[in-house]
């Protein structure tokens, strides 16, 4: 495999039927976040789905592990990350079903010819301090803060290209919830469900996982926390199952 | 002790350094939700608290077992309710410290002569529903669903009650927090911190517990989840903690 990686780059498999991804250590490697939320994300077999802020593709691709006859498009602003979204792709063979388009999600209706689709989501750079940053110009300050784009950005494009009473997925912060509640009504997406992810289960929440329905009424649901690790430091069987469900299927 | 209660009246020892209650069986008797709030709000030695919608008074009677040395006033519409917790006040000789003041929340700063405090707690009305009320002018229907006040109306009082800085407790329906969230900040209550209660581990949450700030900055801490049983049916220690810091203070 020596020939598909340069330098700074390594193949992590996702332990889901084989498939693997290209990550380059010096841009932002997907985590935990991009595991829960393309279990908790969920899309009807022929659904069309959009990833905002794709980084190197790891959500659409870990969805379509599980929802071959799907079709994902992925937007992603960055040179790096978007080469090796499209590299990903081809490594799995799957650039038939899983198609990234390079550019800001500010102009989401010329990148996507104002297609709409059933299903749109997300993880999005989390944090609004730009203080402290380095070189903000780097690949990692621009995928973890809301250098290019802020949560609203992210929430109006998911807004303006899902069709009435299609869905959208997000993992975000918790200690940003109020914000994320008022912009996704302000334009038009309500939350219907929300799990709270906890390290532990006597620590507080540092993930919230939410899905919003546009056109939605009303009335949010609570789902049972979903919890990290035990007590000993090992992982859940909640967990595991999750990793484990797409080393299965 | 019969000469103090009435026709469907009993008396419920609030395990709590002696402290009783007297409650009315046709109209709203306190439960969980109320035990939970009590433990979550907290007030400083001298604070003074405010509390909407007081029922039989049982949250500010719970919280002057736990701050003696704090003034407490309560606000409820009802007759037969506001009766019930003037005797309460009465039976645990706290008439001096915890006052309470018949009138609609609507028109509280009339009632309160515009004073301003410290913290303001509530276990408001938390339905909506207005169908299936058999009669709409019965003590529990009005205790349970939003006939006389609404969640909006609760929390304009509450913005309107406290100073600067001032904390403000509600117990509600997470179903609802969408909502909760729009109505506290539109009148200047910023929430900070936010408890989940879930019935078992593995369940929904049916209620939830938040602090908001007036004029706080947005910044929300998810605490841990509040689990109320085990798998066997067994209250949780947190649980049991709550009840027996109770009797043991």
């Amino acid at each position: 495999m020596n020939d598909v990686i340069s330098e700074n780059e390594r193949i992590d498999d996702l332990q889901c039927k084989g498939y693997r991804l290209i990550q380059n250590t010096a841009c932002f490697c997907f985590g935990m976040d991009a595991v829960l939320l393309s279990s908790f994300a969920t899309a009807g077999k022929n659904a069309s789905v959009l990833d905002l802020c794709s980084g190197n593709g790891v959500i659409p691709i870990l969805m379509h592990a599980k929802n071959p006859q799907t079709k994902y498009v992925g937007i992603e602003i960055q040179d790096v990350a978007f080469n090796l979204a499209q590299r990903n792709a081809s490594l799995n063979n799957i650039s038939g079903d899983v198609v990234f388009v390079q550019g800001n999600i500010k102009e989401i209706k010329s990148l996507t010819e104002g297609r709409l689709f059933d299903v749109v989501t997300t993880n999005p750079p989390y944090m609004t301090e730009k203080h402290g940053i380095v070189n903000p110009e780097s690949a990692k300050a621009i995928a973890r803060h809301e250098l290019l784009c802020n949560l609203d950005d992210v929430v109006k494009a998911a807004a303006d290209s899902l069709k009435v009473h299609g869905r959208f997925f997000m993992v975000h912060r918790p200690k940003r919830l109020v914000q994320i509640f008022d912009s996704m009504t302000s334009h038009g997406l309500e939350p219907k469900r929300i799990r709270m992810v906890h390290p532990y289960d006597d620590k507080a929440a540092n993930m919230v996982l939410i899905e919003a329905v546009k056109g939605g009424k009303p009335q949010l649901d609570v789902e049972p926390p979903l919890i990290v690790y035990n007590h000993d430091g090992s992982y859940t069987q909640e967990l595991l199952k999750m990793y484990g469900d797409n080393a299965d299927e």
